[in-house]
């Protein structure tokens, strides 16, 4: 092996560590709790991003970009999202540094104090519907479908590759609409896009459901979620849809006028999703030898790995089979990599392309092609097999359907079999502590309740699942009537 | 009209703004000097960054993301680069806000004040050159080629959109070598990629150069250029590539084994382009009625719209040539629109396109159809024409060519002839004054001589041009003797 991977048995949250380390994903920087995203991470996020772009213009939205500052006051106009983000924020106060006049390098200029100061956006709601108040006069600027592609900062106190850092980079989609019903409808649409972005890209099987009002965005009306569950058990937030109702549009007097004349405030939605689905990604799929990346996104899907003997002849024929193999790869559109480098030997290759979770590895040598085979193995099951060459770009190309589809049926057997039914606190408790995954049970409906499960066991009420089912039932807490289950889980 | 411009004769600097508010490309925001992109304009961002990171690619670049924020200590590192850097920028000092005690609503938490300040990246040298000082250990590490997509702040005093706004988002490049040969030649591949982007896809013509030493890049060795020049005869920089020496490698310690295992300090270059382009392609090719839009990077290339009469079948007869006609040009990767909105009427939309700089427009009404032909107006010349329905695709397709050659060849000649000798002074500021374009002239070498003129005539050195003609003659301004003519504008 040419990296030391810590097996997940060993100590889980160093495994995570490690695979995004020695993977190449990020690296930690200079600046406290900011990471580094390496290219093979950023590879990574941006076919994410492809995928997710492209579903975001054909549901008709379009980027547009606002600034990464926003004036104090901002934050203050509306009541809830203030104290959702305005305590922990990065905030600029000078505009300028100078040479200290004792010598001791530079320094912030006292006199370049501004008047009012800025917060590096933590999320874009009060800059973007200072502007939106400019946009929307009449129902005929309605709606307002806008993402934006940003960096945002959040002063977390921990820190984490990926899940939890100070500095990440996101979308956020923000809509203007006039009426609650069509804000309502945009709100469930983007919550879809994201499911099918989830389970059909990262092959993460999520439920889909509902914020209870503690777990609520910061002036948001209704907050839709996906979760997701890690190998570990632990449940992970991998997309939230907002509907804000008339909260912001209200703070920033942001009216319309409607067909009939009269002015009304316009309805919001926003929703985003960020760099910590890579995290998800990381968490869901990978092995003690290293990462496992779905085919849709991996920035490499195939890698061909020449085993040369000491023939230059074979060797020749070797890197021309290869190149053949890599062209017809190309033709149909497979990301493809020839690692001919003679610097490292084909086990150090293997070890590092299955660290990086290539989804499919081609090993090309002498013997094998005086039998007109290739070695084929697939990263998730570790299976190789010998492969005729002939149709074996449209054989690899099946193959990764394949992986694409193992990897989604693999997560969701774990996730489908790690929802449990507790219906009193010991089990409820134990399930945690042993088994974990999503836990079913009855809750009174009460922040209290909430806040007190919480407290006992570190487990949230992750979301109300959509058209879940309603049943008469106690609260696994308090014994108090409740209506329905809802689905508990300790988070990332 | 829709809208009113301000012409390029009344008030050149109105009209940009006109053009750029109006034209929907971008709007002022809450915060000082920073801008909002609006769709429109960032849907030419796009394009242009697809165009940018495929070349970077094809160069064998990797995009990858680094912190926003530098810790203030950072940019003292490198002398030069402290200079030109250190002044006006964003400096966070707290990371937290508190309810104010006093009831004054939220205030900034003073005891939540950072250790070390950390500044707003104004460019990223210095955290990159940071980071690369863990990922470069031998020569096999080199070279690191690397990109960034990012946003960065500058604190202008006087800001103009897209030209000079305190926010703007760019891409910075930054490689690693090993030696100065190899850096060198990358900084000129990229001033080529630079150049081969805005004269193709800009339709901007370019002229290559270096800078002089007051002009460099602070902490470059050298800082080549390409220098646009706009209508009203000012110049504008539109790209910098620049050789680093190994100023950065050594101000961050950044040493490799060489392959005679000899350890040696790594060569770095840097380079970028920003959304200041997008200024530039506004006041390269537009006119007093509005934007106009080359081709290759036009968010949308043409545009249908119908001219309906009472009559409802030939209503339906429009609309269904039309969906034919749009159908056939996103066949062939058109980026069309069928514009049928009854909300306006087709006299509204023509200027509304014309305003927005969209390069072809086809008008369909009936009795064009009972002659088989549609109506085909082309932006930059304004000229019209009946043009029959057979073939329209492929038609409208090579009218985009023509027009993007059209833009290409029209900025040339200008620019070709505003490229003016001057050999003795009152020439030289009469030029300046009454022609402006770039002059030709002798110059002795000497920053002092440099700056004299600058402070006489704001007028700069906008480059030395590569492969420039070697001649004797005497210095516009000192009468020394000089060895070549060097080019002198006002600029942007």
């Amino acid at each position: 092996m040419s990296k030391e991977i810590t097996s997940r048995a060993e100590d889980y949250s160093q495994w995570y560590n490690d695979l995004v380390l020695k993977g190449g994903l990020a690296d930690y920087s200079a600046v406290r709790g900011c990471m580094v995203i390496k290219p093979y991470g950023y590879a990574l996020w941006e076919n994410m991003q492809a995928a997710l772009d492209k579903m975001f213009k054909d549901t008709g939205h379009e980027n547009a970009y606002f600034p990464l500052f926003i004036p104090k006051s901002f934050l203050s106009k509306e009541a809830a999202h203030v104290e959702g983000f305005a305590k922990e924020c990065a905030v600029v106060t000078h505009y300028r540094l100078k040479n200290d006049p004792n010598g001791g390098g530079i320094v912030v200029d006292p006199e370049a104090k501004l008047e009012e100061e800025l917060i590096v956006r933590p999320t874009s709601e009060t800059i973007i519907w200072n502007t939106y108040k400019d946009w929307v006069k009449s129902y005929r600027d309605l709606p307002l479908l806008i993402n934006q592609w940003a960096n945002v900062v959040r002063w977390e106190m921990r820190t984490r590759l990926f899940l939890r850092t100070a500095e990440f980079l996101w979308q956020e989609g923000h809509t203007a609409h006039a009426t609650a019903e069509e804000a309502i409808a945009e709100t469930k649409q983007m919550l879809e896009v994201y499911t099918t972005f989830a389970e059909e890209f990262m092959a993460l099987p999520v439920i889909r459901g509902i914020k209870t009002e503690s777990e609520r965005f910061a002036g948001a009306e209704d907050t839709y979620c996906i979760e997701a569950l890690m190998q570990d058990g632990k449940a992970l937030q991998a997309g939230t849809s907002h509907f804000l109702g008339q909260n912001f549009a209200k703070a920033f007097d942001v009216k319309f006028l409607n067909k009939e004349n009269q002015l009304n405030y316009v309805w919001a939605t926003s929703w985003g999703v960020s760099t910590r689905l890579i995290g998800a990604l990381v968490m869901a799929h990978s092995d003690d030898q290293g990462l496992v990346m779905p085919p849709k996104i991996a920035p490499l899907q195939v890698v061909i790995v020449p085993i040369y003997g000491k023939d230059e002849e074979s060797k020749k024929l070797i890197d021309s089979k290869a190149k053949e193999i890599m062209d017809n790869l190309k033709r149909i559109g497979v990301r493809v990599k020839y690692d001919n480098n003679d610097n490292n030997r084909p086990g150090w290759k293997f070890a590092e392309y299955e660290m990086k979770g290539v989804p499919v590895r081609v090993a090309i040598g002498a013997r094998d092609l005086e039998k007109n085979v290739v070695e084929i193995a697939r990263r998730d099951t570790k299976e190789k097999k010998a492969v005729g060459l002939d149709g074996i770009a449209q054989y690899i190309d099946g193959l990764l359907v394949d992986i694409q589809n193992s990897l989604y049926n693999k997560a969701k057997d774990y996730r489908d079999s790690h929802i449990t039914r507790a219906d009193d606190w010991t089990e409820f408790e134990k399930l945690l502590d042993d088994k974990g995954g999503f836990i079913a049970a009855h809750w009174d409906g009460t922040a209290e309740t909430e806040a007190s499960i919480k407290e006992k066991t570190k487990a949230t009420i992750r979301c109300i699942p959509l058209d879940n089912k309603l049943e008469e039932g106690k609260c696994i807490l308090t014994g108090n009537p409740s209506k329905q289950r809802v689905l508990f889980a300790r988070a990332y």
